[in-house]
């Protein structure tokens, strides 16, 4: 017998039904409150051309793509997120979409990176995009989303962080940085929360002179949005872009005064130097930092255009799934973990009885109680531990004896309790747990 | 503003919310019945090692995948359907896993193959298994499954035909054929009902001689088990591998009858001589037959050997979601479509309002009513428009008199009717239609 070696590839993994089972679940929610904001779901392919998914990712996104030529010759790779694809889907159906146009995309997407605790080179990411719109309500509606969506989830110790490139462009042209100066910068600056202080300063003072540090110390102590407004009216007249996105940022935290702790401005926030043009925000779990950003996305009102030509005004936010879930999972999030969907097993004791034990899972199905049947005539004591290894809640018992009083036992397998009763009886019992 | 191309490779597509709301619908009604059934979900990764996925696929599936070598000069592949990672999965998680195992996957599946009518290089497969049991209770369940997985998404016309490789194997070894004639005849068998009689005739007659002609045609009009068992012992004496495979599908027939119409033995079931061992069947829409196989698959108790060395039996079956949808699309299955999922949209009519548009909102998604607000602040027409176009039931509009007053107008976008009233009332009456 030829014997090929059962392994998976550097950075992959599959899930065991345990796993499985809590990643569904999770989905299933995140998507309900997707729905509920009126996000509706959209399909894009895993393979596209090179070249749309290299669009404006720069060169460090391009070497963590998963690309290659297929059979006919084209340039391809696997999608590296779900932005780039929904602003080309955007450009190619732009006569059959209605704008503002909302959908959501849950899909895995591939990253050749390297691996660390919670990131794999498959994850799957939960977007939802508003596009067409540049009205406050369009970022509102985002965060406000965010806010809802872990709330669902119950999830407590979330805290979203919010700032727009529009402030730190302006900080940037103030302190006369080059592009380079820019890109080294915002590089620092994503990183100062996980640097140690005196590292930090001093890669700033490689960067900077004396003046822009100081400009750029005296803005990291900005909390919020008045603060930061008579921050820059100080160092300059404010132009009217400048101006707006405050007006901008003070309804937006008037809106979403609901959400009361869960929303901070950030000065630091600025989400890399490639698309974003506006609101920036990254979520993180405030008992778990290292997991970094969990639900993050901003304002991008320049990456439909590199389609179409045409500047379309875009917002977005994108929850690494996997991520959380490790992140929740160190935190004992889960509870006890089952084995299996199933409510109930019906054990096989009889192979004379077969036939009455799939009349009764088909009853059960019927009010949606979900059934296993074992299918092996084996002994008691296997079929049992078969059922405490997969975490039935109740196992169905018919020997010879309940077949002829035309009852069952049902157990309870939590409580180690047991009735001997009829069918009828047993329906309710079970559904009386859900 | 350099300008890409938006476009899609050749066999890939999008789907617009007009037809994901359809498929999202369509796979959670799948998931559910799978569930039902008490398959738990299991996840495994789009790429593999080569090797893997070619393991006993044969020349035809290997040229048909997407590989390439991956940064690491790996030889790595895109999976080409969900049965093969099941084996290498059962193999690589023998030790963690609950045998009999039964799960549930639903994914893209990717294959390089020409595109046609319904068929793509993308394309969701939604796979249930059950791995470790042998007995005929697990036949039975699959096709039970296959039965109340159409019935619950309310297709009326399948029909399940079933037969056996045990039988078929037998059938060849009595006419004596070697594995080029049995392949062969197996590939030409496939096509039967999609050939003239005359071009299957004069084929037939191309690979066998008469006595083996006569057996076969013999064979063709065989349409139940009982005279499957009188030909059979006509032919040779039964050995016992072939009398335990009759009497198994004798049961499946007694255990199946509520399947009525449903469920037929049809000799010319085959499903190619690749990894399949016993049981085999396609489901069929009998008003739709140019669609081919929508629900297929069957016994194959030698495929996790391949990973493991351990003989450990499996039986699974398949829909072929993409193509099934194709099909009911073609018969106005759907209805008129939606372009979103949203039951409301609250109109946009005044800047000073819109935090009472955003509480309005909040309190409809608290009762679960989907809900939008139109982000700009537009002219009516134009957020009418908007409306009609996605296909909302209600509209929710409140400008300066209605805010003074405290109530707000409700439209009924299908039948054309407004009432004013207060925003408890409103919610009554949004939930009533549900």
């Amino acid at each position: 017998m030829s014997n090929i070696k059962a392994r998976l590839l550097k950075g992959f993994r599959d899930l065991l039904p345990c796993d499985a089972i809590i990643k569904e679940k999770f989905l299933s929610n995140i998507k309900n409150t997707f729905e509920n904001y009126g996000f509706s779901p959209i399909y894009t392919p895993a393979l596209e051309y090179i070249d749309i998914l290299t669009g404006k990712g720069g060169d460090e996104n391009e070497k963590l793509m998963y690309r290659f030529q297929d059979n006919g010759q084209r340039d391809v790779g696997m999608r590296y997120d779900l932005t780039v694809p929904l602003a080309r889907f955007v450009a190619l159906h732009k006569n059959e979409l209605n704008f503002p146009f909302k959908r959501y995309h849950i899909a895995p997407v591939w990253r050749a990176e390297n691996t660390q605790k919670g990131r794999y080179r498959e994850f799957y990411q939960c977007d939802c995009d508003i596009v067409g719109s540049d009205s406050v309500l369009s970022d509102v509606e985002i965060v406000s989303l965010i806010n809802n969506t872990l709330s669902n989830l119950k999830i407590e110790d979330f805290l979203i962080k919010i700032n727009s490139r529009v402030f730190v462009d302006f900080l940037f042209n103030i302190m006369k940085l080059d592009e380079e100066g820019k890109k080294k910068t915002a590089i620092l600056m994503d990183k100062k929360d996980k640097l140690p202080i005196k590292v930090f300063d001093d890669e700033l003072e490689k960067l900077l002179n004396n003046e822009q540090i100081n400009i750029i110390n005296e803005y990291f102590l900005i909390d919020n949005i008045d603060s930061l407004q008579k921050f820059m009216s100080k160092l300059e007249i404010i132009p009217d872009e400048l101006k707006n996105e405050i007006d901008k940022f003070k309804k937006i935290f008037e809106y979403c005064l609901f959400m009361n702790k869960h929303l901070k401005f950030d000065p630091l926030i600025i989400r890399g130097l490639d698309y974003y043009t506006g609101i920036v925000f990254e979520t993180v779990l405030v008992e778990s930092p290292q997991y970094g950003a969990i639900f993050s996305g901003g304002r991008y009102d320049g990456l439909v255009s590199l389609f179409t030509g045409e500047k379309i005004p875009a917002i977005g936010a994108s929850i690494g799934i996997s991520r959380l879930i490790t992140a929740l999972e160190e935190r004992d999030f889960f509870g006890e973990k089952k084995n299996t969907v199933s409510d109930v097993i019906i054990f096989n004791l009889d192979e004379k009885i077969q036939s009455k034990y799939l009349d009764i899972a088909c009853i059960f199905r019927k009010e949606n109680i979900k059934t296993d049947i074992y299918h092996e005539n084996a002994k008691m004591k296997k079929q049992f531990k078969y059922a405490e290894k997969n975490g039935y809640r109740f196992a169905v018992i018919i020997g010879e004896d309940e077949n002829e009083k035309n009852i069952l036992k049902l157990k309870d397998l939590k409580n180690f309790s047991e009735k001997e009763i009829s069918l009828e009886h047993a329906v309710r019992e079970i559904l009386s747990t859900f």
